[in-house]
Formats: C-alpha cells, structure tokens, sequence
C-alpha cells in the first residue's frame, strides 16, 4: 500500500518545522534509557569475569571512567611533537578533546585553509623565514600562562623544534592566533618556559646559527661563527600575543642548548637552561670524523647556563644591545660583564632541568649518569656574590664551583631525564632506560614528612622508554599530587598492531596525595596522532572557554569583526577585476548560495554565522579550489582567491548542522575569461 | 662533595652499553608494581563514592575498561570528515590508535612531507584534477574489502566527499598507497562501498558535474549539461590498488545522489543508490529562486537507484561504452536500453540506503518522514521481469511501481537516517531530529524470534543528532551483534568546553546480543580530531599488521627498494647538479650526517633506516626545508628536493628513539651559488 494521507501530512509538519525552526535537539541529561539497575557486586563479578578483569583492573576501571555526559577533572596540554599541533586531553579518562592546529594546517578546523592563514601568518611577514613557507613544526613544550607562579588558564604557548617558531593558542576558543618566526634561532628543544607572571615566554636555541641570519659558514668556523641565543618575548597581557619589539635576547655559547625552566618564587627572576655538547661536536662520520652521539659525549661536564632575566630586562633597556632582524640582542660579552650569564657544572650530557615548587632547588637529570643532581639556588646566589669561580669557558662565560652549588645527588636509576614535584617534597625523575619513575625526597628544608632527605623512596614501572613526565598543576609553584603521567616513547607491545609506527604511550598513574602511599598505574592511552613530548595538565575549572562568539566575531582579533553582518543584509559587490561576498551562513542555507565570476578575477568571501546556537557550527568547502574553513556560531571568516579555473565548483556546508544539511550547498561559476560576463 | 669514581666508571660503562647496543628495553606484561591486592566490593564502593560514580556507572566502567596491556578487541575504521584522515579507534575501549593520512598531508608520519608526495600522486599525475593540487579532503565512508561478504581485513578504502577522489589504506601497514582522483565527477557523499568480493570499490556523485569535465556551463543547462555517475572502480587483488583502465561508470541522471550500499548474497551483482533533489534545483536565493534546501524538498517522491553492475561489466566488455577521460562510460542511454539501470519511488528527500544481512531487504531512511521503507529483492526481480512500471523519468528511465516492491514500513521516529541490521532479523536505525536508536524487525523471512514483522521493539536516546551509526562487523552478511557506534554531530554538553568548535561524539553502545534485551550506553567519546562521517568494524583478529618492514622496504610498493643499503654501504655521489646520497639511519646517527651541496643542486635522499627492531622509529627532519619523514623499521624513503635556499641546516631525528636521540643530527649545508665548491 502507497502511504497517502497520514503520511503526507506528517511530512508536511515535519518539513515545515525543520525550515522554519531549524533543529531541535533536547540537552537534558537524561538517564538514556539506562533503567535503574543498582550494580551489585555480583554484577561487576560477572563482568569482570567475562572480560577477563582482574580485582586490580576493576579498580582502575573505576579510577578513570569518566560517565556519559560527567565531565573530566582535568585538561592536559601535550604537544603533538612532529605533527606540529597541541592536543587537548580530559583526565583521567584520558580521552582527547581536540587537536589544535598550530604548525600544521589542520581542515576540520579550517585551519589555514584559505581563511585564517593570513591571520596568523600576517603578524610576522616581514620575518627571515616567514612561516608561510612552512607546512609543518614539531611542537615540544606547552607552556600555560601563569600568574603569581599559578596557571591561569588563558593563553598556551608552544614552540616549534624544527624551525624556531612559537605558536600563541588563546584558550577563550582554542585555536592559533599567532605563529611567530624568532629571530636569530633556527632550532629549539625544550627551552621554552613562560615566567611566573607571564612576563615573558622563554625559548633558546637548540643547535647554533650561523649569524648573521641566512648567511653561511662551514663547520669548521662552528666556534666562531655559529651561535646562540636564550630569547625573551614579551606577552600582551590582555591579547596574549607576543610582542617582538619589546622582546630581547641574550647570547649564549654555540653549545647544544636543552631543557629550560623558569626559577620561581625565590629564584624568580632568573631562568635555567640545560645543554650537551660543549664539545662542539659537529658529527662528519663520513668525513674521517664520529658520529655527534660520541663526539658530544666526551666531556665529563657540561654546563647549566643560569640566567638573571630581569637583569637582562634592565640591560636591554638601558640599550647596551645590538638590534637583529628586529629585536635587541644583548651579545655574550655584555652579559658577562652585566652578570646576566653564569655557567654551572653538571654532570656529563645531562637532560631535563626542573625547578621545585618553591624555587630553590634546580634538578639535573644525567641521562648517561643514573643520577640526578640538585643545585640550591641559595648556595648559587652566594656562589655569584662570592665570584666563587672554577674559571671561564672558552668564550669567557664564568663557571661556578660544582661543590659550592650542587646540594645533593640521588642514585634513581638508569637514563634519567626530567624531574617534576608534588608539594610535599619529592621528586619525580623519569627513567627513559629503565622504563621507569623514580620517587626521591628533595633537600630537608622542603621534606616536611619526616624523611631522609635525597633519598630513593618509590619507583613503578611504564611501558616503555618514557621521555617526559608531568604532574597535575605540576610546573606551578602548588602541584596537586593527584596524577602523573607518563610520557612513554616507546609503547612496542602495548596496543594492537596498527603497522610498523607504533602509538606512543601516555601511561596515567595515581600519585596517593604525594604521601607514603606507592604510586599505582591506572591505564594506558595509545597516542595514534603524534609524537607528544610535553604536556602541561590543568585543573579544567581554570579554563574559561567561550561556547558560541559573540555575533559578528572575528576570531583572530576576538573583536567585531567590520565584514559582520547580519541576516537579511548579504550583498554581492564588483569592483574592476573583484568580487566581493557578504554571504551568511544559517540552517540549512548559504545567503547567497550562487556566487558568479569571471576567471581570473580576485575573489573576497567574508562569511558570518549568524547563528547563536551552541555547536551550530557550519563550514565552507569549494570543490577542487582547496578551500575550507570552519564557522563557528557568531564567526566570520575571510577569504580571498583568485577564480583561476573556470567551470562550475560545488560549495557545500562540510560540517553536519542539520537535517536538512546535504541541502546546504550552492555554486561557484567562473565563466571561462572572454565569454560575456553574467550579473553581477 | 663532586662525585668521581664509582660515578664515572658507571658512565663510562652506561655510554658504552648506549652506544654499541642501542636501547635495551623490557617488553614483558609484568604487573608494574600493582602488587597483589584484591579488590573486594568495598574497594570499588570506596573508589565510586569519592568519584559520583552511580551503580551503571560502575558496570558501564567494567564493561569499557581495557586494562594497560591488554588489547581492544574491535578495530574501528572511521573516517575523519573534513580533516581528510581516517581514523584507526581500539573498542570497547574507543581509544585512538592512529590517525592516517589520506587526502590532507600528515606530518607525524611524514605523508606528503617530501618523501611519499610522489609515490601516492604519481600514480595519476595525468588525472585532469591531480591529487597534488589538493591539500585536503572531506573523508566520508570507509569500506573493507570483502571476501564472500565477510570483511577480510586487507584493504580499506574511503573517499573525498569534497574533491571526488577515492584514497586505498593498505592495512598491512596502515598507510595511503593510492589518492585516485575519478574522472567525470566532482563531488561524492555517501556512494561508497566495496562488493562482496571486492571486485569493485563503488563511487558515485554527489552534485552532478559538468561534461566534458572541465568545461563551463550555466545553472540555466543543468538538465543538459550537468551529469552525474555510478563509478566501478577494479581492484587489484594482489596490491589493493584502483585500475582505472579496468572501471567503469555507469552514467545516471544528474539527481544528487546520496548514500549508496552494495548488493549482497542474493542481490549480489547490483547495487543501491539513493538520491533526493529529483527537483534538480539549483539554488539562487539571491537571484529571485530559492535555497536548495527548499526547492529540493518539494518532491513527494525521490528515486532509489538499482543498478545491475554485473550486466554493466559484460556491456562495458562488450564496447558499449565512451572511453571518457581515461575511463570507459556507459551512457544514460545504453544504460536504460540493456536493463542496468532502474528507479525505485523512495519516500521524499531519503537518506540512508542500507541492504540487510540476507541480501533481500533495502531500507531506506525518510530524513523528512517518520517511517523507514523497506523494499525487497524479490519483488524487485519480479517487478523488473513483469515490466511492472509506473512510468520513466524525465531522461527515459523506467520507474518500478512502489507498490510492487514495497515490503514494509516502520513508524521509526523523527528523522530516520541509516539503518544497520544484526544477525537477528533486527534493522537500528539512526534518528536524527530525535536523538535516538531505534530498534525494529525486519520482513518474516529473516525474524528467527517469533517477533512480528515490521514492529518498532526497543529504543536508546543518544546524545544528540545521530548521523551514521555501525554495529560490530555491521556491513557484512554476519554482523555480531556485540556493541554499536552511534556517530552524533553534535556534544553540546556532554564535555568540558574547548572553545566553540565542539567536539562530536562517539557512544558505545551494548546491543546485548540482538535479543531481547534493551539496548544500553555504555560510554561517550568525544572526537575532538575531525568530523567523522562514517565508520566500519571490524574484529581485531582479522587484520594482520606489519610490526616492522621487511629489511629495505620500500612502502609504497611492499617490495624491496632499489635504494635499499645496508650498514656500510652509505654514499654520496654528484651527477652535474644532482646530489644523490644513500643515507642510513640507526640509533643514534645518520651515516652520512653532513650533506655537502651547492645552492640550486638538486638533491636526492635515500634513507634506509637499517633497525628490524619492533617500535625502533626515527625521522628526519631539516630545519626550514619543509622535510619530515617517519623512518619505520626495514623502511627505506626517499626525497628529491631542491636546495634554493643556502645555508647550514641542522637536521634531526623527529622521533625520540634513544637515550641519544638528541645527539641524532646532521647538517645540510647549502653552499652559496658561485662560491668554491667543497666535497663531495
């Protein structure tokens, strides 16, 4: 039988209703059906049995389910490593929340795809290596902004190891506002930190430069020509954008600087930077020479480069500087003779430098040494005053006395790399060998439990080989002591097989307060979407994000934007060779949905999303013209191209608004250049 | 106290483990220090009580967990939506395993970043729109490959819904082999799916394109000019890859055509198009017309498309065809006089075409009508075999009575979109306006439980907006009746706020066998990485993964590589402009790890990473040269760039691979044209 009357009728309702009204959905948190079962035990026996659950699985089961529609207690930051982007992650279910493009190009998000780029790329297009040229980064440090040693949950920051870039996120809406080309830097590892405050964001140069910037040299002129710097960028604080004429750096030796941090309270003011290779090993094993891993790892002794910022701040502005590509430079010989730059012993090819929660102690991990060791900031203050020097390197930089300075050592184990501090007085060291954590007690003035100061008192195993390692709240001046997590490289038999490039491995572990209790693994998250090197983890509740943008928002400015419009106020204009659309966006059309050009013309296209809807997100894709752009309600995005392939190109909404979605499409014509041209 | 000789024998003898043998790691499962406690019923009330975690909550916990180590026993294929990926998720734990680069370029595992670029377009560098021209892609469905019904596990397919391309996965090692742009269509949404035995990956359009592709042609000659086409692409059963010399297309009416399913054990040998917009509107709300979504729902009836595609093959066989653009076509014309193709009446504006297990039922979803219609393949034979028609078309194509092919309707809910069916005699199908699952049975024949045909059974509110949805090995003429994916668009609240682009969500959902037990949510997963469109499931025993690459791989073809070195045989050699150098790669140095090259040199890098350990990864990276490789295990890449920049460029492994990653680096040095040139 054909449905007629009913049938009809139901449509028509229903139709009328999805046009008029666009989607109705419900946000009550409803039970979904779920009944009201209590689960006793003999419930969860039953399961556990039939998923082969151990009492200890079912605990940690418990631990880190995070229920339908309850929300996770904390956010991490990671970076993404070579995917060049930062990854949003809930925890403890450890479910990622979203990827923000940053360095890569990201379409979901429309993410330099012909609308934003010129946003973010603009701010720095008169830079030596304007990051337009460049497609991909490797993010290695988040860093939070903090006030008074606090994260703040404003804005993020992260650099780009690869090509010396810094990416601003602004945590109103998540998403890239800045990608900054640093002067004088090519590479950066882990030097990167904001100051407690948020002053400035720290990053320092990983491998030499050869200076001036784009200029060449030979190896052989390593000592002399290639260089260094720590770089100092001043933050807005209102935009969060980096300000590079109010930035400074200071030179540092051609060595192979590493991990960084921020002193904080006691040593607030100064900063800390790890390096290896004082060596100068430049590799050559094909040129009679060895390999970078033996050549720069011959010295029994590099050296923690202990930096005095707001020194610096005052040198800087006292013009003792040389200006380069656009920012002042306080050279190496003006920081010795300023006492900004000071050099400190540390065992052989060390790796992470951590500072404690309360600023005095400085941790060491000694990667080719099964310790770490401590430095007190008090004993270095002395030490400076005192000129209590072993000597000068080679460039003239004084080097403190080792035993004046270091407070402590503590035999952790094998491979140890980066240290993090709950707020009773320990440290954490991962141990990328032993594929470990270790747990030690710091100097005795911060142990407040009783126990013997640098001593070894916990370790649990991950799985395997983990790099760095974070705590909740954990690079402020008040961890939390609830979670780490273990940044594993390696995770080999962790996961199913998914090729020959393995997941990493983000292992969550219940810290117990920080007290005596042991540490306990709680689960294991395949990462499958890069290679993170850092996270930051903060309390979510800092975090205010904006649910819609208000109307008419441009996102890159987070003010009106002047090609807002409202519905009912589209227009098209021809101006010579351009075309310029005010188009709007709504459930379920583009207004207008026809855009008509010749080829060859310029095309303009702001659109606005004039809805307010929470999640009525839309987008904007063009067939073959690689266009994509994300609009949020509230959102206008600009774009400009030129039409330079004739012919009849699909647009369409690329994110599924509605029931009637598929319906939201409309046409670009590009009449062939020559044919009469058609309205407007 | 400075620490020298017990410390510095332990250094010596660390850095020489480290340098000769590499990373030693563990792999085996042991407990990392849990201990052996039990977790009485106690235990997990303590943990629940300081959690919130209600009695579901606990079981839902059990039911999801998948204990650190252990293995998800599903592998979810998804797509990534307008991110251009495809998404590798690990259930019931929903816990992302990989990301794959498909159409949009992928740095982590350095697709389309200097090495494999070539090898996946070079494929169809004579395609009118080439692959490289595009840097994203709008994936929609995923399909399988198929051996007698049954997922196999071997290739995985999906297609750009933006470009109208389709991409090949090789699940041997989860990476892109193919990008083939189809000719003759511009756009494609849901026509995707791979034939019982994979003969055949099927892509039709979406908006209907202009002919010859190409040209130019006013909205006013849509009828005439505007064409639209059911696309056989043959698989290679050996490589998985596409052979356009062995397709061919179907040409249909330029309708827009929507989802697409394929026939199976009886309706083996055809295949299922939906369509809406049989209006053929076009649009032009700012040119005196209306919007799409209106002027494509005026319509009471839209056509469902069955097309005989074993006739096709024997009519293209037999020359009946224009060879068009590289591919044979069969016109609209051919097409209809040799029976290939016929429409089906389908309730107004359709969504969801979906064949059911036993191959006799088609259902489709009203989108603006509360019923599923479910029509049947026996009837359908009949009423081709009787000419039991209502009519043709506008172009000549023969309408079958809806009456004569009708098998049922079910009043489902409010915007029915797709249905999966179990192994039961049951159809779930996806409601979109109202939020939910619903449960229904199916025609007698399959109804193995005494229920009554056609009768709505059981119901699970989702949150919010289902678009797809998936059960468990669901598309496959034995689905397994375990667990279903409900793919809603929209979160809204269901997680922390991470700006006003929204994550979807993902909910596992127990199907408690297909009985008569109430479907239940067991968890949320937000996708906070792309817009999924669709997904597949498949048992995670099927698919047989590479843990590494046999030594010398070359992955784009699985075989040795003619670039293939093994340790020691590392060379450079000069050819006029062109360096070419044979790299090898092992922890934790590159042989050789400085390049020599003059600025303008072309530059030619084979690298072989030489490891066959598991996990053993590294990359290479240049700093400024947009170049990122993932170097797998056994695998060999190789890269042609141009040095156009002079300079010193450290390059470096992206891949922490070892304690001495960091050490892992090199030097491109790009002399400046017209100086002396140096080695080699």
């Amino acid at each position: 039988m054909r449905p007629k009357g009913r049938f009809l009728a139901i449509l028509a309702v229903m139709a009328s209703l999805l046009l008029t009204l666009g989607v109705t959905v419900s946000c009550s948190d409803d039970d979904n059906g779920n009944g009201n079962g209590s689960a006793g035990s003999g419930d969860l026996d039953a399961i556990a049995q039939e998923r082969g659950l151990s009492p200890d699985d079912m605990r940690h089961a418990l631990q880190s389910f995070v229920p339908p529609g309850k929300f996770d207690d904390y956010v991490l930051l990671a970076s993404g490593g070579h995917s060049g982007q930062m990854l949003v992650i809930g925890m403890p279910s450890m479910r990622i929340l979203k990827v923000i493009g940053v360095f890569t190009p990201e379409p979901w998000q429309g993410y330099l795809y012909g609308s934003d780029w010129g946003e973010v790329a603009n701010v720095d297009a008169d830079q030596a290596n304007p990051p337009t040229e460049l497609s991909w980064g490797d993010t290695h440090h988040p860093a939070i902004s903090e006030t008074n040693g606090e994260y703040d949950g404003r804005f993020v920051y992260i650099q780009d190891r690869a090509n010396g870039r810094v990416g601003f996120v602004d945590l109103r809406d998540f998403r890239t506002k800045q990608v900054l080309a640093i002067p004088n830097i090519q590479t950066s590892h882990g030097g990167m930190f904001v100051t407690p405050n948020s002053e400035y964001v720290h990053v320092s140069s990983k491998f030499p430069e050869v200076w001036p910037e784009g200029a060449y040299a030979d190896l052989t002129e390593y000592k002399e020509k290639y260089h260094s710097v720590s770089t100092w960028l001043k933050i807005d604080q209102t935009t969060g954008k980096l300000n590079l004429a109010e930035s400074f750096q200071v030179e540092i030796p051609p060595y192979t600087q590493d991990l960084a941090d921020a002193g904080k309270k006691v040593s607030d003011g100064w900063g800390f930077i790890g390096s290896f290779n004082t060596e100068m090993a430049t590799g050559g094993n094909m040129e009679g020479g060895q390999s970078m891993e033996a050549g720069a790892s011959k010295n029994n002794f590099d050296y923690l480069h202990a930096i005095n910022w707001k020194k610096a701040e005052e040198v800087a502005k006292a013009g003792k500087v040389e200006e380069m590509n656009g920012i002042r430079v306080i050279r190496l010989q003006t920081a010795i003779e300023e006492g900004i730059l000071y050099l400190i012993p540390e065992p052989k090819s060390p790796h992470g430098i951590d500072v404690d929660p309360s600023g005095r102690y400085m941790v060491v991990g000694g990667k080719l040494d099964p310790h770490v060791t401590v430095y007190d900031f008090n004993k270095m203050q002395t030490a400076i005053e005192n000129k209590d020097f072993e000597g000068n390197d080679v460039f003239g930089v004084p080097i403190l006395k080792f035993d004046s300075v270091m407070s402590g050592q503590v035999e952790v184990g094998a491979g140890p790399l980066h240290t993090q501090f709950d707020s009773k007085g320990h440290g954490y060291t991962s141990l990328f060998l032993e594929s470990a954590v270790a747990k030690f007690t710091l100097g005795d003035d911060v142990v407040q439990t009783g126990e013997t100061p640098y001593t070894l008192v916990d370790k649990v195993a991950v799985n395997y080989n983990i790099g760095h390692l974070a705590i909740t709240e954990g690079d402020t001046t008040t961890p939390d002591d609830k979670y780490l997590v273990a940044l594993n490289k390696w995770s080999i038999d962790r996961f199913l097989t998914v090729g020959p490039l393995h997941p990493q491995n983000f292992q969550l572990i219940d810290l117990k307060g920080g007290d005596g209790g042991k540490m306990e693994l709680i689960s294991d998250m395949p990462i499958g979407v890069g290679e993170p090197h850092y996270v930051q983890i903060i309390k979510a509740d800092k975090i205010k994000a904006l649910d819609v943008y208000p109307a008419g928002t441009d996102s890159a400015t987070m003010q009106k934007s002047e090609f807002a419009i409202e519905g009912g106020q589209e227009k098209t204009e021809r101006n010579g060779n351009t075309v310029e659309v005010w188009m709007s966006a709504q459930r379920s059309h583009f207004t207008p949905d026809i855009i008509r050009v010749k080829q060859g013309d310029t095309v303009k296209l702001h659109i606005t999303n004039v809805e307010q809807t929470k999640d009525a997100t839309h987008g904007f894709g063009i067939a073959d013209y690689n266009i994509q752009a994300s609009l949020e309600p509230g959102e206008v995005s600009n774009f400009e191209f030129t039409a330079d392939k004739s012919g009849a190109f699909n647009f369409y909404c690329t994110e599924f608004c509605s029931a009637l979605h598929l319906e939201m499409a409309g046409w670009l014509l590009v009449e062939p250049a020559g044919s009469a041209m058609a309205a407007p």
